[in-house]
């Protein structure tokens, strides 16, 4: 049977602790090709309904891609500053939520919704797994690539319908998530929509219900 | 800045190659109530859309709730296989799909797709995010469970309106996994759908396209 050690699991802990959603990075600071390719392992490790695999990355390198994904960003962020007023819409226009200018390396995480992948294989009552495993697989990535001391931050203020035709991918890949990464400017325990007072994290187990 | 050794990313990897999605579990080996809630602990570090920790769990543990989710699993289950035909069919009738019957912890995890906290930020043109967070926080459960020697299988073939009405919940939640958790009779590199010849992975670098 493989085992991992009780310190192993420490640190699993720690590196959970200390994973942020990262919108800070030094823009000058690259990522090697190699370091990148090791994290992206991580998500051919991930779980996939049916080991349907639905993942399709795009890495968004070129001036045009960005300046576009970053328009998506800003006009949807503009909308959503729009739908608060008074103390929270002061608090929100001071956010940075996004790392689309610094981060040295982008990714648009899709979806293949139509993959034949897997036979459908655990789709069936809920197709919407596929999309999970995608999911699954982010969260692998951002694991291993904060071990390795990279930051990651997931950009979700986006219209996914046009990044997909900004892109120019196939009618079948729905966006799941945009990933920044690079080198993060700090690390920290505590989430940055913490510290701005923006929300606070709730204890978990005094809320399990048993039925 | 907070660091993590070179030994400990190889042991996450390794960690990442050896989480399996179990079907089989020792049927009669408890998990204790400590380990689970140290596990379970990896939920509240799990990364949400605006801090909105949307993440719901209900443990079944009563013969009444579990006899329901086998039901409901075995009727979609039922309906899944009329899909299939020849080879395929015979195939999907001779695989393990779910270790409900066996496993000791079962967990309906759901997100609160009406929750007010995190003020919707992040969540206006995708909405899914909040779902995407608690499929987050199952992956980091997942990972922390294995780390311990547990093993987690996610049920995907189940219909998750019925199993809404079922547990009782809110009318907001929305069932997003159903986790069979418990210690697994073996422990493997390869997926149990790869080993039975069901799907094979594929490599993932050269797909990565660029834009």
């Amino acid at each position: 049977m493989k085992q991992f050690p009780d310190e192993f699991c420490d640190q699993l802990h720690d590196l959970m602790r200390w994973r942020r959603d990262v919108r800070h990075f030094h823009a000058d600071r690259p990522v090697t090709d190699d370091l990148l390719e090791k994290v992206l392992e991580a998500i051919r490790l991930a779980p996939s309904v049916g080991l349907s695999e639905p993942w399709r990355i795009i890495s968004v390198k070129s001036g045009a891609a960005r300046q576009k994904a970053l328009k998506n960003f800003q006009t949807a962020n503009a909308d959503a500053l729009k739908g608060y007023s008074g103390d929270r819409a002061q608090k929100y226009a001071g956010l940075k939520l996004s790392g689309m200018v610094d981060a040295p390396v982008q990714l648009a995480v899709f979806c293949d919704d139509g993959t034949d992948k897997g036979a459908g294989l655990g789709a069936g009552t809920m197709p919407e797994a596929r999309r999970y495993s995608v999911v699954s697989a982010v969260m692998n990535f951002w694991l291993a690539a904060r071990a390795h001391g990279l930051g990651v931050g997931w950009v979700s203020i986006i219209d996914p319908a046009q990044m997909a035709v900004d892109l120019d991918v196939p009618e079948s890949w729905a966006l799941v998530a945009y990933l920044c990464v690079g080198w993060p400017i700090e690390t920290s325990e505590t989430p940055e929509l913490e510290k701005v007072n923006w929300e606070k994290r709730d204890p978990l187990l005094a809320e399990i219900q048993e039925r």
